[in-house]
């Protein structure tokens, strides 16, 4: 479907004046949930979908929905849905959320130009709280909304200030009622920036994800013997930071093994810590965050089980003690094959497309586990993106967002 | 030289009821400078040095001076002083610094229960902040009384509540005047619990140092790529934790290798940071503090070198950038003739005793560094000390505060 480029660059470069941070670098945003910034991001995104003549609704945690019966439709069918999220990350980038949202809403103007006749109504959406950047919590809004997290527990999470989430969505005024069932949703799409390289590496305007990875997360402690670092001799040390470094080198080992047979397999330690961290002092303990990724759970088992037998080996060796607690599994989610196909259909010939995985959790990960789902990508500038340098291309904006609206209005004439 | 092991046990564990930490696995003390226990613990020190008859002066930076001139000596003469500290680190143990303090002091009063005629006056110190747990400067005390560091410098140093020494000393009514100027000392020396087990290996009362290992600091930077922990192939990183591990481990084969021959010779990273430090980005920047000592400068230097050219070949090879900043060096300091041989004399034949180096720092280091300087060991259990845990028995003190005084009597009679 062809798309008003200008109309959709006006939308997401407005949306852009909301929490902007001019840099040298590029132009960014920090947009975060239950913010003054985050106000008018909704108050404009809700002003958009009215003048679309769409009817808004918000739920408990501030998922904007705007309902639009075609002409045609049977309002009492299961709607296909589609959108993404309009908060940031701090300094994050203007198209990492709001390219999927307005994109939607675009598509949506299209249609209504063209006289479409379609049997499903159609919803535009923007979940809460995507980057968890400021609750901590990633994807909220499709948690709650996919039934994976509790709108009371969801409304009690606090910022670093000790707010609720409850409290900021009143502050800004987009506490709604009840839940946006997205169990009832006959089917859903998202377009995303690609945050990778694969899709300029091949030239492509458009990626169909076939897969979101799964990602589980585990905490590695390795235990030495705090000493004084002079009196200490080299050889009577049991040094939690030696063996630790041992450890991430081994599991950078183990991913890079796996990767060449698994290419979309990784394994990162992103995040550590070391006690007592006195210069003088050798290090008693180190504990590491693990993320570990691929889009086949038995990969992901089998790096894990590796850490666990590496572990063991650097227990014997270097006389230390170390454990491994496996505290977050979200196993990998094929996309629906009604999606991908309606996806592919919609790629104009003209237009190069290429299928791959999502390596980055999105709320169509939860929406996947509770009805069909689809994810596309659009084509990020050297991969960068939660920076004032992420950038795609207006005309490559409109022409996956032209593929989403295709998509979604196919899927959106099967009624059956 | 006998001393009274009573009394030099009540000194002590008097001293030990300031800021006293009471736990399961031993008694242990929070003797921070310039705080409410500092105040009781230099009370009480003064209380008991005006007990034995020395006249006691404090200068401005606290250290505080009992002289006694014993009966047959010229006033005049350079004289010899001995001591320690009092101060602690948080949670400390009782005998890190009183040992040296009231061993010098019981010294003093046994010498004077004996009619002993000297030539020398003799002096009794303890210095201030010897701990740097405070103040964050390490023999702080004894650094201002050896021209390191100027009494102005050292006053204006802030505690993490953004009080400056001067401030703190006011607050306890122990900031005299002047400068103890260690220079005019004719020699001076120092007993101190050992912080290993050497002593307590070889089954010897009393350690006698040859020299103190220098101190060499570097931090270590490596920079690599911040970027998606899902979205970034496991070949397409630059991981600086990664490159950052592996530098760890060449620094401990490296000094694991000098060892074999150097004895002394240790390299330890005891503190570190990642940056960002979030559990799904690749780190983009780790940062080390390498602590590295032998008793030989040139052993020190060349692990430096070696330091260098490993990060050197982790950038080639791992797409890094590195620097190494060497930020300071206290070069190792030889113990005087004069004062080993003073403390070998005055080792009782049934006394066992060994020569060793410390690998610790002490304000004898300092002193050393401008008039002949002795240090002294006794046995610590276990090596262990900074912890309530820390125990040496009371004959143990008692004797090596014997050798400490014998040595003292001994170089305060030989003025030429």
């Amino acid at each position: 479907m062809k798309l008003d480029t200008e109309r959709l660059r006006d939308d997401i470069e407005t949306n852009a004046t909301f929490g902007e941070v001019a840099t040298e670098e590029g132009r960014g945003r920090t947009v975060l949930t239950g913010s003054e910034a985050d106000k008018r991001v909704r108050e404009y995104f809700v002003t958009r979908l009215e003048d679309a003549d769409l009817e808004v609704r918000y739920d408990a945690v501030g998922n904007i929905v705007g309902r639009w019966n075609p002409p045609g439709c049977d309002p009492d069918l299961a709607p296909i849905a589609f959108g993404s999220h309009l908060d940031s990350v701090p300094r994050g980038g203007i198209f990492d959320g709001p390219l999927g949202t307005y994109g939607a809403l675009e598509g949506v103007r299209t249609m209504q130009e063209t006289d479409v006749t379609l049997d499903r109504p159609i919803e535009v959406v923007s979940f809460t709280e995507e980057e968890g950047a400021r609750f901590g919590v990633g994807t909220l809004g499709s948690s709650v909304a996919s039934g994976e997290l509790s709108t009371r527990e969801a409304l009690k999470l606090e910022d670093a200030d000790g707010i609720t989430l409850q409290e900021r969505l009143d502050e800004i005024g987009f506490r709604g009622e009840g839940t946006i069932d997205v169990g009832k949703w006959d089917a859903w799409m998202e377009l995303h920036i690609e945050q990778g390289t694969r899709l300029t590496d091949a030239g492509a305007a458009v990626g169909i994800v076939e897969s979101i990875t799964g990602i589980t997360n585990c905490e590695v402690t390795v235990t030495g013997t705090a000493d004084h670092a002079g009196a200490t001799p080299m050889f009577e040390r049991s040094d939690a930071l030696a063996a630790g470094s041992e450890f991430v080198l081994t599991l950078e080992r183990i991913a890079e093994e796996v990767a060449t047979t698994h290419e979309a397999a990784v394994g990162t330690v992103g995040e550590g810590s070391i006690e007592p961290n006195v210069r003088n002092i050798i290090p008693e303990r180190v504990r590491y965050q693990l993320d570990i990724r691929d889009v086949d759970q038995e990969t992901m088992d089998t790096i894990v089980e590796r850490c666990r037998s590496s572990l063991e080996r650097i227990e014997h060796h270097r006389n230390v003690t170390t454990s491994l607690s496996r505290y977050r599994n979200t196993s990998p989610i094929a996309m629906s094959e009604r999606c991908l196909s309606a996806a592919a259909a919609a790629t104009e010939p003209n237009t190069e497309s290429i299928r791959l995985y999502s390596a980055a959790m999105h709320d169509t990960a939860n929406v996947g586990g509770v009805t069909d789902a689809g994810l596309l990508f659009a084509p990020s500038e050297d991969g960068v993106s939660h920076s004032p340098r992420e950038w795609t291309d207006w005309e490559d904006c409109a022409i996956a967002s032209g593929v989403l609206a295709g998509a979604v209005q196919s899927l959106a004439s099967e009624a059956s």
